[in-house]
């Protein structure tokens, strides 16, 4: 049995993961999750409570399987910044997720338990490695992190009237792009490259 | 009556940014932004054709205004992140249209002519700036705008569980780790501040 809620769960969460995505929370409708997930919307509301508390339980999810899979390394924020560029490309729906929730959930409290774990843990390893010199203390750590963590987002959002003039541009190339602006803001490289 | 008709649209395209930028598209409510401006939605479909592309209007306009009170200046772009900065705090609107309009309109193709406009002559600006030795000619003009801008949104949308561990920051220091951050990117100051 319980294996059986578990699965259920899953299949919700991931349903809902796909409506959020492509929607956003006034945009998503809890019947075409239903519909995805062989479910109903009773059980959808028994599950989770409302439509925004089942957007905050794919929101846990989704940076809960991203930090496992994108692990923090302080020794190398640039690297870090270009793979969870990479994720981002393998799945589109982390950056959309995360920017419906900054638009459509109340900026206080934070509610992501999952998030604010994974940020005091990471906090807490820059502060060390500041310590022990492996990286610039002219930055306060929330600022290096939030730095990092927003330059891995720099193609992400790009207007479609600016993109038109990027047309030729590689995955590659952009992935170096944003990589190089990190080591460069870390005082690894020049900007002349 | 020309008159008359220019102040109408007026009073329908800010009645229209407030509404989309607290509840994006698929949120926002016509009959909310005909009762916030005493029209009705008769004369706003009349005037605009959908909700949609009330949306583009409200984005065009906006574009507009913020192009024209923060002009680009490629011998300072470290500042001129920070006046759009200064910009999105004076009217936080600017940076939630700017984030619905790349989540809820298709990424192709680009339709605001103002900003196709303002992004062309920002980029001869910066390429004419590389010739002539103001700027760093390592970076691809487009990809140095995408920079900049991105920048300026530094801290526009902070995951409220960041944010947390940022709570004394003052706006005076925010605005001064982004400026400082498109110094460093340019070659105008080391990390080390």
């Amino acid at each position: 049995m319980l294996r059986d809620a578990d699965a259920t769960r899953r299949r919700l969460i991931d349903a809902a993961a796909d409506e959020f995505s492509e929607h956003g929370i006034a945009g998503a409708r809890v019947d075409r999750i239903a519909a995805a997930s062989q479910s109903n919307k009773a059980q959808i509301y028994h599950y989770f409570g409302s439509k925004e508390l089942l957007f905050d339980a794919v929101m846990n999810d989704i940076v809960t399987s991203t930090a496992g899979a994108v692990p923090i390394t302080v020794d190398d924020l640039a690297g870090y910044a270009g793979r969870l560029f990479d994720a981002y490309e393998k799945d589109p729906r982390i950056p959309r997720l995360a920017m419906w929730y900054r638009l459509e959930r109340p900026a206080e409290p934070a509610r992501l338990d999952a998030l604010t774990d994974t940020i005091k843990g990471q906090l807490g390893q820059i502060r060390a490695a500041q310590r022990a010199g492996g990286l610039p203390s002219a930055y306060r750590p929330a600022d290096l992190l939030n730095l990092v963590l927003h330059m891995s987002f720099l193609w992400t959002f790009v207007f479609p009237e600016l993109q038109a003039q990027l047309a030729k541009t590689s995955r590659a190339h952009r992935r170096r792009v944003l990589v190089d602006a990190v080591r460069v803001l870390l005082g690894e490289i020049s900007p002349a490259g």
